[in-house]
Formats: C-alpha cells, structure tokens, sequence
C-alpha cells in the first residue's frame, strides 16, 4: 500500500540542504492535494500563504524558535485557519456548488441557512478551533503528498502565533497562523533521518467495545 | 500521482450498503495509516475506538443527528482526543524511543523536560484543542487509506460530543469525542456519489508573499 510506504518514509526533517529546490511541479502537486482535502460541510476555512520572499523568511525565524527549517527549506508554507466562517464564505462555497455541479441557486438555500446557523452557534474561540482543526486535515494531506514525492517536510508549530500574525498582517485579513509547513531536500547531516521511527502499539492507539 | 487521484476518488458518502463489509485485512490497514501519522512532538495525543457493538451504534445514532452511517456503515471510529498530555505520557513516549531507537532514556531527560514544560503552559482549553488538532492529521490519513483502497468513508462531526462521550465513558478515560469516522461501501442509491467535487479555486486558497 502506497500511503502506508510514504508515511513510514517520511519524517520531520530538522535541516535541510538550502541548495536544493522543489521543482514548481511539485509544488503543484503539493497545492493541488491541499486543495482536494476534506473540510466540513466542504467549507475549506483557510488560506495557505507561500512565503516566497527571502526576507520575509528571514523575519519569521526569530519568531519560530530559530528554526533552520524556516530559512533553509525551499519552500514555506503557512496554513492560516479562518478567525470565522462568514455568511460570504457560505454563499461562496454555495456559489462554486451551483455552478460546479449545475444546480439553481436557491435549490442550496436551505442547506446555505442551515450552515450559517450552525456557524452563529460557534463561539469566537470555538469557531477559531474548529477552522482550525480543518486546516490539519489539509496540512496531513500536503505531508501525504509530500512523502509520495520523495520530498522531505516538515510540519512546525513551534511559532509564537500571535508574533506571526502580526508579521503577516493575517488578523486584519479575517485569518490566523496556524501551522507552518517547511518543504525541501533532507541536508545529508540532518542526523534525525537515520532514527527510526517511533509509534504507540496498535494495543495502545485502538480500542475495541 | 496516487494521492490525487485517491483525493478526487473519495466523497463524504452519505448511505452506505449495510450488506458489504471491509475485510479484517484493510480495517488493519487504515490503521495501520492512523498509527504512523505525524503528531506534533510525536506524542500522539488521542485513542481510536472501534465501535464494535451493534446496541452502542444504534445508541450513538440519535446524538448523531439521527444519521444512518452511524449505523450502517461495516465499520465505526471514534477519534478521542486527550484532555490532557500528563508527565506519564511524555514519559511512555520517551520509554518508547528509547527502546525503539536503543538510546539512554537519560539522554531524552532534557527533552522530557522541554515537552513537559511546553504541556504545562497550556490552558485546558488550549490542552484539548491542541490534542484534537493532531487527532484531525491521523483522521485524515485515515480517509487517505480508504481511498487508496477503494473503501468509503465519511467523517462525522455532526454529533453531540458531550452526549457521545457520556454514552462512551469517554472523559473518566481522560478522553473527548474528537471526530467519527464511518468506514465501508456506499448504497448504489446514495445518490452524492453522483456530484462532482466542489474546491475553492487555487487562487483563491493559496496567496504568495
């Protein structure tokens, strides 16, 4: 089974060799997997920022414990999870279904008035939780991917959020840092690829009842 | 590329033939995905239930919004995500390393300590939100395994939690409801198996900067 290889594959990489590049295909590939994800009610409540300034990069390791990783990685992702699912992003989401799949409009509405009462049942803080717990499903799939590629990643969330969300202006754009994903080539010395892996026994993790 | 193409596959299926059941064989297999998902720390901070009991699926169901997969589908997951990731799960991680990768449990004390101090600066919301997160990354591996298998799947998150951990022992366990993930093969009649996937355009969920 494929998935079952890449997962035992890959691996949170810990330094990564800065000359080597992702081809833009790739990152296609990796983008195109996140966009595929599973979001509930299919809402996709985030927004995938791609650090492509050096600078911008530069700026974000102090704030992320100093991590190589944030430099050093071709490429930078920050998942940003939504501060709320507006009525807009539900109208929007109803909008792409009418025409994706050729229905009226108003065939949705009542799935639309649904959706925005159970959004307003949300707290502020469970609603952020909650936009954000979907953005781990597609952080999970963008490692998935990553892995069958052959591509070393590195999921981060050692940031200080807040930090981050100011450096990248996200709450005044309705978002907030989430996770960070680091996306590259293993550096040779990153000594972290040779330890094996390390997992709860499926006695442990499962429970029949 | 697999993973795309298993992506595009899958649908959150809505009726399931209750006549068709997953072999043993695959069951162990998307275990086998949940057991090796990346979790922050690797500390792996959630247990899967297997509901196996026919009585507790038709118990489940109402505080499931009444929805037939509950008890329909050949298989039933409940996510459960910690309340807590105390001293002695740290510990159990680093015992766990230690024998899998043949160090000194003394050489992980100082990491030990680092975790166990991040896991102390966390409120209880905070605490239970973050193990929920990583609950997301393996429940999505998991929905990543049955489609690469041709299994369906539907994530549930519509269900009342505290009535579902009530009905499961759950928080005496130290454990809450995270998601439920119905596993098997769809009714010919479900008819959402029919409309195509509805995604948010690239431009609209990534942005470069």
């Amino acid at each position: 089974m494929h998935l079952i290889d890449d997962l035992k594959w890959r691996y949170a990489t810990k330094k990564y060799d800065a000359s080597k590049k992702v081809s833009q295909e790739n990152i296609d590939r990796i983008k195109k997997a996140v966009q595929l994800s599973a979001s509930s009610y299919g809402l996709q409540p985030y927004k995938v920022l791609e650090i492509k300034d050096p600078e911008l990069r530069e700026a974000l390791k102090p704030i992320a414990w100093n991590q190589s990783q944030i430099t050093d990685a071709s490429h930078l992702f920050v998942f940003c999870n939504y501060l709320n699912v507006s009525e807009e992003n539900v109208a929007h989401m109803l909008q792409l279904n009418a025409e994706i799949n050729g229905v009226d409009l108003e065939q949705l509405a009542g799935y639309g008035d649904f959706m925005n009462a159970k959004m307003k049942e949300k707290s502020s803080d469970e609603m952020e939780n909650w936009t954000a717990k979907q953005t781990y499903i597609a952080l999970g799939n963008a490692l998935d991917a990553c892995a069958e590629l052959k591509i070393d990643s590195t999921p981060i969330e050692g940031f200080e959020p807040e930090a981050v969300n100011e450096k990248l202006g996200l709450r005044k754009k309705g978002l907030s840092a989430a996770v960070i994903l680091a996306v590259g080539y293993r550096h040779e010395e990153d000594v972290t690829q040779h330890g094996k892996k390390v997992r709860k026994s499926m006695e442990t993790l499962f429970e029949a009842v």
